[in-house]
C-alpha cells in the first residue's frame, strides 16, 4: 500500500510504524490521580532531586527517555531521531534534558499539542525511510509553568473555575520501521485556529475549536466516524473545551459521547483533587498516552485511538498586549492492526 | 536512486526537493547593509505598521511568507505544509502571523538553526512523498529579541565587544517536488553539544562546537571536503565563532579557509554599522539565504552550497542559575544539480 495524502492535512501511513517503547513519569499530584497505577515512576520531589524546578523538568525527561530507552532494551545510539519540546521559553525542559543523549534531535514547539505533533513528524520520518527508531517526547511542569505563565507558586493565586492544573509529568514514545504494534496508521496535521478568545484561564474555550477542526478534517479525509475508534482523546481541553467539542460535533449531526474523551479529564480527580477544569500541559497528554492509552491498547481495552491533543500558542506577552489565542490540535491515529480501514 | 542514510545523522534525499520560491526582509539596519539589494523589501519601520514590537515581527513573517507564495504564483491553499518557528518565547512570532493562512503547521524551536531546521524536515516531507509543495520560515526582531533575552532597547545597554546584533528579518523558502532548482540533495540532522560556555554575550564560541560537529559529521558521511562546495555557510557565528570553527577544523588538517563564510559576518559591515562580533538571530540566516545564497544561486554563482545555521539553545531563565549554553546545527545541502555527488 502507497503512502497517501487523504485531502490536504491527513496522510495514511504505507508503512505504518510501531510503538516499540513508552514510558512517563510524574509528580505527586499524578501519584494521587486515578491514573496512578499506569505511570513507570512517580516522583514526590518537585525538583526531581535538581536544585530548580527547571532543572527539576529536565531531569523528569531525561529519566523518561531513559526508562523508554530501558524497556525496549535500547542505548540513546540505537535512536535515529528525537522530536521533543516543552512549554518552557526557549524549551530549555528539552534542550538541557537532551545534553548527554547525543541523539540527532529535531526541536518542536507546538505547546500542549507536542505529543502529537512530535508522534506525527516521527511517524512520517520512519513511513519514508529515513529511519529505523525515532523518539517523540514532552513534558510540563506546575511550578515552572505557574512561574512563567501566571504567578509564582509561592504566591499562592487564587484559580478560576475555568482554569486547568498544569501537570507535572513527562512521557515518551519509542517508534519503530519494525514491531508488534500499536501502529501509527494516520497522522493529521492541524492549522493555527483563533476564534477570539482572549481569556487565558479558559484554555479549554480557546483550544476546542482547534480540536474540532482537526478532527472534523480528520473523519472527512479517512471517510470515517466517530464509531470507527474505540476511543477518541483530545489533549488537555479540561471539562469546559470536551464539552464545547462534544457540541460543535452534535450540531454536525456527529455523536462524540460514546467513546470521546480528554485527557485533562482522565489525570486526575477533578473533585477530590480540586483540580477546576482539569489537568493542562505538554505532559498531560504524554503521560496518559505512554501509559494508560498504550498500556490499555497493549491489553486489547482498545485497537484504534484516535489522539488528538491540543495547543495554545499564546504567550504572556501576546496576552498582555490583549492578543486572543491562536490554537492548534495535531491528531494520530494508533491501532492494533497495521492497515487501517481507509 | 534510493533515499539513503548515511552514517546516523545525514540523509541523501532520492528525490531532492526543488527550491520553488523564496522571499526575505529586514529592516533599517539590514537595509544599510552590504547585502541590502538581496532583500525583497526592507521596511524603514521597526513596528512593521502594528502597534507593538512582538506584533511587527509577526506582520514581517507574515509578509516574507505573502511575498514567496506570490513570487511562487502559489495561493497559501498550495501549500500542504508549513514548518516554522521563531526566537520568541512560545515562538509568537510565528503563531501569529500564520493566523490567517490556514496552512498545515509543524512548529519548530531551533533558536537560530530554525531556517535549517525547517528546510531540513520540510525537504525529508517532500521526499518522503507526504507533501508538493512545503514552506520554511522563520525571523528575528531586534527590538523583540533585546527586550525578551537583555535589557528593553531604551535602556541603552552597553554591548560586549563579542556580543552580535539580533536581525531584524525574515526569511521563507517555498520546496517543491518538482521544479528548476536549486535542489536540498541532503540533510544533516544536529545533536545537542554543549562545551560548557556560560556567557550569553559570546554566543559565537558558545555554538562554534555545534557547528563543528554538524559540519564534521556531514563531511564524514557523504564523504566530502571542504573543496566539494563552493560555500560554506554557518548561521550566525560571527566573527568569533567563524574563527574557531575555522581553527577546529585546522587541527583536524581541513582547511575551511577558501569558501567558508558565515552569516552573521554577511549581513551587516561590521565595522561601519558597529556591529561587534556580527549579525545573530533566526533572521540572519533565514534573510542571507532567501536573498543573497538562493539568488546567487539561480544566478550560477556557486553550483553547491553547505548551509549550516546555528542555534543556542538557552534562555535567560537557564542563564540566571548558571547553566551553560547546549546549541546544535542542522546543515542541509543546496545544489544546482539534482544529484549530489555522494
Amino acid at each position: 500500500m502507497q503512502t497517501k495524502r487523504l485531502g490536504r492535512q491527513t496522510v495514511r501511513l504505507a508503512r505504518p510504524p510501531s510503538v516499540v517503547s513508552f514510558a512517563n513519569i510524574g509528580g505527586k499530584m499524578e501519584g494521587n490521580g486515578p491514573l496512578a497505577s499506569y505511570f513507570d515512576e512517580l516522583c514526590p520531589d518537585s525538583f526531581f532531586g535538581a536544585k530548580t524546578w527547571e532543572q527539576g523538568e529536565s531531569a523528569m525527561q531525561s529519566r523518561a527517555l531513559q526508562k523508554a530507552l530501558q524497556k525496549g532494551g535500547l542505548q540513546p545510539s540505537d535512536l535515529d531521531f528525537i522530536l521533543a519540546g516543552d512549554l518552557l521559553n526557549q524549551c530549555i525542559g528539552t534542550s538541557f534534558s537532551l545534553r548527554d543523549f547525543q541523539i540527532p534531535f529535531f526541536g518542536l514547539y507546538g505547546a500542549c499539542s507536542t505529543m502529537g505533533e512530535s508522534i506525527a513528524l516521527a511517524s512520517l520520518l520512519l513511513d519514508g525511510g529515513f529511519a529505523h527508531l525515532a523518539a517523540a517526547m514532552t513534558s510540563s511542569h506546575y511550578c515552572t509553568a505557574e512561574r512563567q505563565y501566571r504567578m509564582p507558586v509561592p504566591y499562592g493565586n487564587q484559580r478560576a473555575p475555568t482554569a486547568q492544573w498544569t501537570a507535572t509529568a513527562s512521557g515518551c514514545c519509542i517508534l519503530g520501521a519494525q514491531g508488534d504494534g500499536p501502529y501509527v496508521t494516520h497522522v493529521t496535521c492541524g492549522k493555527i485556529v483563533d476564534k477570539g478568545i482572549t481569556d487565558v484561564n479558559n484554555m479549554g474555550a480557546a483550544m476546542a475549536p482547534a480540536a474540532y477542526d482537526t478532527l472534523a478534517a480528520h473523519f472527512q479525509a479517512t471517510g470515517t466516524a466517530p464509531e470507527d475508534y474505540d476511543l477518541i482523546l483530545t489533549g488537555d481541553l479540561g471539562v469546559l473545551g470536551h464539552e464545547i467539542v462534544t457540541e460543535f460535533f452534535l450540531h454536525d449531526g456527529i455523536d462524540m459521547r460514546h467513546n470521546y474523551h480528554d485527557c485533562g479529564m482522565l489525570l486526575y480527580d477533578l473533585e477530590k483533587q480540586d483540580m477546576h477544569a482539569g489537568a493542562s500541559g505538554c505532559g498531560c497528554s504524554a503521560a496518559v498516552l505512554n501509559g494508560y492509552v498504550l498500556r490499555g491498547m497493549r491489553q486489547n481495552k482498545w485497537q484504534r485511538v484516535l489522539f488528538a491533543p491540543t495547543g495554545a500558542l499564546l504567550s504572556p506577552t501576546s496576552s498582555f498586549q490583549g492578543e486572543s489565542i491562536p490554537s492548534i490540535c495535531h491528531a494520530v491515529v494508533f491501532s492494533a492492526r497495521k492497515e487501517g480501514s481507509n
